[in-house]
């Protein structure tokens, strides 16, 4: 007897998908698919559903019912290169292993991240954490520019940090000191284990347009591996959480009012003008 | 390519082991082995430690030092068959996914724990929480013909609650009700799924002997398994975690004056009389 | 200085509130409230918002968003005395603290859950793990009866095994295993201690019409606990969780056809029959 | 009726604690002391040990047992200002709720970690994750000089990132970008809140001379904290975990022929010369 396999899986096992310009995310190892979540699924439904549904119709369900622990039956560990401000934010997903390379042991290499002239925004003017309008090109490339130097120059003060000025071993630093002029823009790499639900919880928050740009390419790049990996789950979850629509006790009721052909203005619907755009965006008229 | 595997634990995968009268244990699936701990913590390390030791150093090396992230990287799942009353226990090892069978879906089968003879004993006199000597045969035969007599009378009317008096369908409950008649003894089932560094906590708390019997016998046969799965961290498990033995900054002071042959008696000792014959009894003199 | 409190939370603190026919919730203690989710959402934001919203706008758009953090810096503990049965349902929500009575300690008390009359129910039809129609007086008084003679038989047995057969002590058996034959309606008791936003996870899945009818009472008390301890979060958790819905890719596109009065069926819409009814049954046409 | 609290911890409630240069710690709230982990731990006895035993003897026994679930009911939260170096290790604690300054809404502040003279040390020749001995006051001060000039000229990068160049606010680019050039020397500040149980693991983690010397700055002036709030529970943790000597089952051989004078040599222990050289020190003869 030998455990299930998913072949697609198999196929990219430990080959690097490139993300940002030093980054990368490869598939160590992994555990189940598709058929784990419903293996546990029928093991709590017993004979209850027995030949009730079939398995893409009974994943649907699951997800749509907002069950989980069906999903933490497939598990999934990464190899992923990133800036160290991108693993910051990646970190507060607790519900997952790591192993980081660490900074106190081995001297640091030399790579940073450097936006490509795509990703180089001003601040938004209406969203207080994320960006705006693109920069011109000449403008981008001052800006990378001053990036690369920065970069540069701290790398260059850690290596003296590292090696002492020359005039004797006794002279230089430990590393885990000599690390703290160097950027978050510098790449760490970790090895990181998950399970599908906390999964799909990552890729929800890091694929919303409110994720850094950074660290939504990780997502990205995930998300494709994932629709390998477990093609019926990754259907269900695009319909029931990327692209799902929630509506509040108080928009519902706003919408029942359209359906109905009823007026109603945003002043007195209830919602703020802020919700009622929110709420307007998410259908044509 | 494909992922690493272990044969020994492929050769029993899916293979139920026997526990207690009517339980088992099976191996449903796992990620990873020795290898993933080694793996994970040489990526921490970097260039750091590169050939620096051997991979059973290196895993015996992290045990001691209780290094714990490099064991959550190797991943198993098991399908349990359990009394309810040795379920309430193992359920409090919070970081484990678990998928249940459930009473509300499906009627309950009619197997529920009798101890063996050698398992019945007494209160203990002086373990609040555990059992002392074993009892006659013929008191033995007693309690379990009470345990099975109160088993099968609760198991008929489970049955009948479901199913009515007869006089029609009607009268029959729901079953998430009718099992609240069925005692802890009963057998239930699950997909229970861990990391290695859980699985050992697990083993550490269960294998001892203040744990009770039944949920013990559970712990010896996982044991088993994990000697097979890892053997070079169940071999470091055995020497630093099972067969420790721990010394407080109090009974490091005694110790102390038996190595240097010097008097000491339990009332100078700072040690209760209770810790002082726990020391004396991990040692020979 | 003192720290932050709620003066509705003082004026209950070690009341009980009864629950089921023996069973009772009592708030042990608490750390903070409403101002300690703006407080930890303000040091995110540092100066970026200041005076931006009042505080229940701010709670109302982290709800709206998902942020969870903020809903963590809250925290109560509760006494809970409930049925063995809802206890293992309890207990799957891992990200708590429990200590619970032990059985192995000490002797259980005789006590054990009766359902009201109310709450006798047949097996739902359609669902497959819930109740149907009520049972009629005379059905309910002998369903009532014989899970009072059940749980009462099982009682008797349980002090049997503790006391032997009053032929001396020896025959008597350790409670650990004595209670072995008790029935999940035997109640136990625990503290339980967990912070805002799990809180508010156990609120939305247990207050569910899909969650079994006991613990939905104990959810529905402990809701009430909870709208006077965080007024604001309690509004923000009806609108946005309790009573929202949620549309689906493919749900949100049928609804879009209602505003406009296109026509649209159930065969070409994309739904399933069931998902249909589900979507129709949350608007009034 | 009010909350139990501790008059020691209300008297320097959000009073800060400097830790190295612009480091704090302030305790922003708490739930509990010493009482609520025998609050707890007698719940789970019930009457079993009603009397037996002292406050304080109880919760030295649970602590000498690994007992864990009781010190979880008893909770703290600290506002801390910290270098981003030292919050990457920290946040490596899973079991914890934080909520950081995020420098996607606000402008980071011109504040970075310089170490003090006594701090700046060489890399270990013997431990490849720590220091050796301490620079002389020219080198030392040549380090400073390199650390605190690489930290201005990258704070002065990103303000010019921020406001672009003087030629309109159209060059400058968004904060959660321009952040990327700070150094992780740079500090940022949280809300942090746990268990007491996690606080402990915490402290021995991170007060263990293994730990980076700035972290563990961190951690003793926690445990001035702990000391105050948990006194029973702070002396039981310093004997029975703090200074305690693990002895694996190898060592105890090893020790138990000391105690009986008998010869034993390195080579013949089982024990490599490292772990024989460790054991050796743990006593003296």
């Amino acid at each position: 007897m030998s455990r299930p396999n998913s072949p697609a899986l198999d196929a990219i096992l430990g080959q690097p998908f490139r993300v940002l310009d030093h980054g990368f995310i490869r598939v160590v190892d992994y555990m189940g698919d598709d058929s784990a979540v419903v293996q546990a699924a029928r093991v709590s439904y017993g004979s209850g559903t027995k030949s009730v549904r079939d398995d893409e119709g009974l994943i649907r369900y699951l997800l749509r019912h907002h069950h989980t622990t069906p999903f933490e039956m497939a598990e999934i560990k990464l190899h992923v290169k990133l800036p160290i401000f991108v693993a910051r934010q990646w970190v507060r997903h607790r519900t997952a292993s790591i192993n980081e390379y660490s900074a106190r042991y081995s001297v640091v290499e030399d790579e940073f991240y450097i936006p490509s002239s795509d990703a180089v925004a001003q601040q938004s003017a209406t969203n207080n954490q994320g960006r705006g309008d693109i920069l011109d090109e000449a403008s981008s490339n001052r800006v990378t520019a001053n990036m690369s130097r920065s970069a540069r120059d701290a790398y260059k003060n850690y290596i003296e940090l590292l090696e002492g000025d020359g005039s004797g071993s006794s002279t230089g630093i430990a590393r885990e000191l000599a690390r703290a002029v160097l950027p978050v823009s510098f790449y760490t790499q970790w090895y990181w284990k998950t399970d599908l639900h906390n999964l799909l919880r990552f890729l929800e928050l890091r694929m919303d347009t409110h994720a850094q740009w950074e660290i939504r390419q990780y997502a990205s790049e995930i998300a494709k591996i994932v629709e390998q990996w477990v093609p019926m789950t990754f259907r269900a979850f695009k319909d029931y959480r990327l692209d799902r629509v929630e509506l509040s006790s108080t928009a519902r009721r706003v919408v029942n009012c359209w359906i109905n052909g009823e007026n109603i203005e945003q002043s007195s619907s209830g919602l703020s003008a802020r919700e009622w755009n929110e709420l307007k965006d998410k259908f044509t008229f």
